[in-house]
């Protein structure tokens, strides 16, 4: 369990699962009619899914019990102490769904969280955050931006989590980004969603999703930078790619620990009539069994590409299409490039990571899609380990 | 190479692969504007896809050298000769994607393949041909039927491939079915559609589609049964019961014969509001790596279905959810059966045939699919064969 407490309240903003069936903490976190936030609390044995009307009033409890506690501890410490309510206590879970919430244990738990609350923070305590969120995950995944807005030096730290879990398994993706910057909710809200399309929602492990997903951004307003209404401000521009910067190193890092990964799968759609299409196709390829079997066996089955464009659904031109693996050009205007060479290929696909790009000349929109190969390993992983 | 001959011409009707990139004999027989059929030509090598003009060019050559040669054995054979045109021969393809198709071998082929037409039949010429349309396929798939068309008995007899291929591997499905009934071009093609959506469209292996996949229907019309011009009309509803046997049968055989297939699994979606949402629901389950995984592991992992229905985007009401594992209740009014034992779903994730039912009270619609498990064994198919 990882607790964090905003001491002054922190401005927030979240985006889920889109699974029509979420989980227990995201109904309450999407019912928090609070402006700011004191708490984030992230369990990680039990995915409070399936439980149920339960599942829900264990969350009220167990947040109730940390206002009150939390409520204490600024009459302690603060010189002008506030009320803190459970309304503004946040939940990620993951774990097991469909077993009952562990509510007792976890409201047990919170007055030793709060006891073990520092002021201060450094490199250790994010490590030991990104650690104690992870599930099947082999590395704590932690990603750190610092940026202007206006005149003032902010800070972005992200932790994450994601891989998959062996009981009972689901690729639940956590992730929590944080900054000392002083940003609206709308706006933290505009960023997050801008960014997230091309971090997060753009990476796949095995195409499965999870009831439990959710990022969330805070802003503490530490620095007491320039007020920012828009997000076409220019102040604001340094801290958009440093936000970006922070949710794609995160989510790469979700995919390279994606589970029996040996490697990492950029593909690459470029001059697409619209980017709704270079996604489908993007998708297409990284969702496919076929494909990432290949390259799993370091194979240049460019044939597999092939099949995976056709079967998205989008209409393209056959003459115009090229792919290349790194920089080996394999199709051109839809036919084997004349110069093509298989060994050359087959050896760039001994590499760690694996450049796929889809060149449809048919227009200039684009996107990149995440993922990695489909191994033994992750076979082992997701049939083995429960029975 | 397997070669039909229809002696005094078929009548026919084909459904095709829904991928947007196909191969040129798919090409090929989509542009025949004959209304009879006097051969179908299948090669197991080289998919004829990704080869551009020369790979349709070739099919016309061997085609005339077909027909030709045909043309020549009505001749020598019939009372009342026919002359046979290219335009009459339809060609099912499956192997290699982009390499060459070898038009001069299979030409040269020809003359030897017509030498060995025989006029009669039996069960192993049957099983012969199923044989010579395998690839990576470990089971010959064969199913027989006869029924009635209004007092006159007919036949109807299939063979399939199917199970993806190793070199270079699309799970390509060819699906021949041969009757002596007396069936009109639009009887035959009502038909087939009608049957299709549950049958070859009803089974997943791995949610990939092959640029190549074909199902056709042929009749002889030897049986003089009485004209059909509507679907409807009673008298053909035993010949579309015994069809749609015949058709489930192979699929669910392809289905069976999956790479590295040890269970087959049947997804029964009930009470859905539109066919479309149960069809749609049914292939989340049955694309599932998570799922698949888990019942390869044979772990009665009900999680992992909830998550599939979830990711499926099609809205349920939770609280009316009901999920059974062969007999076993396991969800009841989307809450988990008070009588569930879980030894008791475990041994039944013992069986080599899984049912899954999901029945979402919602509506009176519902759709069955068909899949396989996977398994490591299907990782060392499609990742370590070729290289």
């Amino acid at each position: 369990m990882v607790m964090f407490y905003f001491r002054d309240g922190a401005n927030y903003a979240s985006v889920y699962t889109q699974s029509k069936i979420v989980s227990e903490n995201i109904k309450w976190n999407l019912n928090i009619k609070s402006k700011k936030i004191s708490s984030l609390i992230i369990n990680t044995r039990n995915a409070n899914a399936f439980t149920g009307s339960d599942g829900y009033k264990g969350l009220k409890e167990i947040a109730e019990e940390a206002a009150l506690q939390l409520t204490k501890k600024q009459t302690e410490d603060e010189d002008f102490p506030k009320k803190i309510s459970s309304n503004q206590v946040l939940f990620g879970c993951t774990g097991t769904i469909g077993e009952k919430y562990p509510t007792e244990k976890i409201k047990k738990n919170i007055p030793e969280l709060i006891k073990k609350i520092k002021y201060t923070q450094n490199k250790f305590t994010w490590m030991k955050a990104a650690l104690g969120i992870m599930t099947t995950d082999l590395q704590p995944k932690i990603s750190m931006e610092e940026c202007k807005i206006g005149n003032k030096n902010v800070k972005i730290y992200g932790i994450a989590k994601g891989s998959g879990m062996i009981f009972p398994n689901m690729a639940t993706t956590l992730g929590y980004v944080f900054t000392d910057a002083d940003l609206s909710n709308d706006i933290l809200n505009k960023l997050l969603k801008k960014n997230i399309n091309t971090t997060f929602n753009a990476i796949s492990c095995d195409g499965d999703t999870s009831t439990n997903d959710m990022v969330s951004i805070f802003s503490t307003g530490k620095v007491k930078n320039s007020i920012i209404n828009n997000i076409n401000d220019k102040k604001i521009f340094s801290f958009d790619k440093a936000l970006h910067s922070v949710l794609l190193n995160l989510s790469k890092r979700v995919v390279k620990d994606g589970e029996g990964a040996t490697k990492f799968i950029t593909i690459n759609i470029v001059k697409s009539k619209s980017e709704k299409e270079a996604r489908v196709i993007a998708f297409s390829i990284a969702n496919s069994n076929l494909v990432k079997t290949a390259i799993a066996g370091e194979d240049p089955n460019w044939g597999r590409i092939i099949m995976a464009i056709g079967k998205s659904g989008v209409k393209i031109d056959l003459k115009k299409l090229a792919i290349n693996f790194g920089g080996i050009k394999i199709i051109e205007k839809g036919q084997i490039f004349k110069y093509y060479k298989e060994n050359e290929a087959t050896n760039y696909m001994k590499s760690q990571s694996i450049d796929i790009s889809v060149d449809l000349n048919m227009g200039s929109k684009s996107f990149t899609a995440y993922t990695m190969d489909l191994t033994k390993k992750y076979i082992e992983i997701n049939a083995d380990y429960r029975s």
